[in-house]
């Protein structure tokens, strides 16, 4: 059996969003920037896309920007805030638990000269409304946190914190990083306070390389990359139609059936949760109820390392993440284990799952039997 | 018949290079970051894409970085070595001909205090040495010309200038915008003094959303996108698996029967250019012979509006731009075609054909005939 456990470092992409991207690939294969009918049907696809998924987040499809994925959404709304902002403050905000192309943007800014306030998380992940309070300043220009952390899982509470920036700092601009989230909450920008928020298309059953950034209208940002002028100046560069297209179709199917598909997330992680705890050793991090997402299992598992476990579940052609993928290709401790006060020894012991829609029980019953068998002897080598 | 003469503008995506991205956005979908076996896979398609590229520039494959487009390279180059060499000085130099993604990047510099030289070209769009002798200074710290000039086809003296800046000025970093060029012309970065070289996909039958930057080893550049290190750190984000081994593709095949390719274009061009300039008012731009490129023609047609003879053209399935593409969603009077000393009466006058390999003498004989037809009815109207 083949047992992918690592969806919130890549998806598959959907048969409906390739077959997509092919036509534009090869068909209809036009540049927007084209004055000719290939030029307009390529821009049509492009308009098409920003329908669809300004509908998924009940905002306007002109308030939607195309950039090349997660990481480049998060790049322009946290430099290019801090560039059109910076004559009103030079004070920022983020979490302690933030993923590298968030975090590593403000390290940019302090070296810059922007001041940066890095918010605490609670055992379970979770930032709390009180301590943004404690440490906000009439400088303040941007507020950064993600909506679901990309290792443990924790749900933000981004609406409660939106609502009261909005009421008392309504000059402060909000982004939320929510390439864990979009696809497994149902976010509404507009009523939970959200100036911009950055989606990656691959971690949906889109294309890699396709993503976008929410900007709210009248948000001022400056662009990090210039030329040609696509996207009213924003983000230039020929349009990966293409990529944007199937980013649309993904971006519709993730949110067809969303109440049964997040109803099967849930049981999966429960289910997960009960089975998996039940091994000697294992310790699940995060909370386990529904302030938790529902597709990623964060377990540390005392005595076994993060990467021994993983190579060994492989082999049974089980893949799953150690801490997250997204930099494992430069090991380091992991910010959010630490911030949660995981004990010391857990911190490298620390394997992450997690599951797209297409996952199964029978998927979970094949990984939690090897677990089962593999633990406990790992465990034993450890200790000779 | 339909006749597809915006090659410049993009491509169709090659029958390979999309196999290849359907089979990894579907099947061997991981994340090269992943540490399991489908993280791997994943990673050798990347660093074989490098390795295919590299062959065609006999370069190695660890200079080759990639990134979401020419766009996205040549900001790379300019904004990245402008940062990182500031100390050493901060006058850099460019073209008045450069493509948008070259000429914004360096009006960001001069926002951010840099001092610009911009070079002016002969009436047949050449950059010449001796121009560059005449205002390179002791503090000049990057040189940015491109090889081919994206509206009428100059083919600048890259080697010649390349060769005098290693020998006179070693330290000035030597940038080539190739995105015209590559695949048209043999590129030895090595041998002809290049130290970064911007190449994009979707100009040469790869996929669109995929570029490179070739950054010579121990060359001194910053990141513009901050995140998890992928890519050395230069470029963070999940790598576009798909994109990036399509592009492998592409450049291999571009590169395949490669004299015979290029003979095949400029046989098109010279019989186009023979036929065109027969019919009364009509002019083509830039040299005639090979020190113009094999794949662009760019005509003025007296009394005739480059949009009304786009839109006829259109009528008739004849696909072409005004101008360039790259540009056209924001008209503004082409700065190529000022510096060329074009009569100003034709500056919104001029129209580009540009060829692919795949382009038949039966397409341009159609396209001819239409022309024929269409241009003294057009100039007729016009003195209404």
């Amino acid at each position: 059996m083949e047992c992918y456990l690592d969806n919130s470092a890549t998806t598959k992409c959907s048969q409906a969003a390739t077959e997509k991207m092919v036509e534009l690939l090869t068909k209809e294969f036009g540049n927007p920037s084209s004055m000719h009918e290939m030029g307009m049907i390529a821009e049509n696809e492009v308009k098409a896309a920003a329908e669809k998924i300004a509908s998924t987040l009940k905002v306007q499809p002109k308030e939607i920007y195309f950039t090349s994925g997660g990481t480049e959404s998060n790049n322009l709304a946290i430099l290019g805030v801090a560039d059109a902002a910076k004559r009103r403050g030079m004070h920022v905000i983020t979490s302690m638990i933030e993923h590298p192309s968030v975090a590593n943007p403000f390290h940019v800014l302090e070296e810059r000269g922007y001041e940066v306030t890095y918010l605490p998380v609670d055992e379970q992940g979770h930032i709390t409304l009180s301590d943004l309070q404690n440490v906000i300043r009439d400088d303040t220009i941007l507020v950064s946190l993600m909506y679901i952390n990309n290792e443990i899982g924790a749900i933000e509470p981004i609406s409660e914190i939106g609502n009261w920036l909005k009421a008392n700092y309504p000059e402060v601009v909000f982004h939320v990083d929510a390439i864990q989230a979009y696809g497994k909450i149902l976010i509404r920008p507009k009523k939970e306070g959200i100036d911009l928020l950055s989606v990656s298309g691959h971690k949906i059953h889109g294309p890699k390389g396709s993503g976008f950034l929410y900007i709210r209208d009248k948000i001022k940002i400056h662009p990090i990359i210039f030329g040609g002028g696509q996207q009213k100046g924003m983000r230039s560069g020929t349009e990966n139609v293409p990529a944007i297209a199937g980013l649309g179709v993904a971006a519709q199917e993730i949110y067809e059936q969303f109440d049964e598909k997040i109803a099967h997330l849930y049981e999966l992680r429960d289910y997960f949760i009960s089975e998996v705890s039940k091994i000697d050793g294992v310790r699940v991090n995060g909370a386990a109820d529904h302030s938790n997402a529902p597709h990623i299992v964060s377990v540390s598992t005392k005595g076994v390392r993060a990467e021994v476990l993983l190579h060994a579940l492989e082999d049974k052609h089980i893949y799953v993440s150690a801490g997250s993928a997204c930099s494992s290709n430069k090991p380091a401790v992991s910010a959010t284990l630490k911030a949660i006060g995981l004990p010391n020894d857990l911190l490298d012991a620390t394997v992450r799952f997690s599951f797209s829609v297409h996952t199964t029980k029978e998927e979970l019953d094949y990984a939690l039997s090897q677990m089962n068998q593999l633990i406990p002897m790992l465990q034993k080598y450890t200790r000779h």
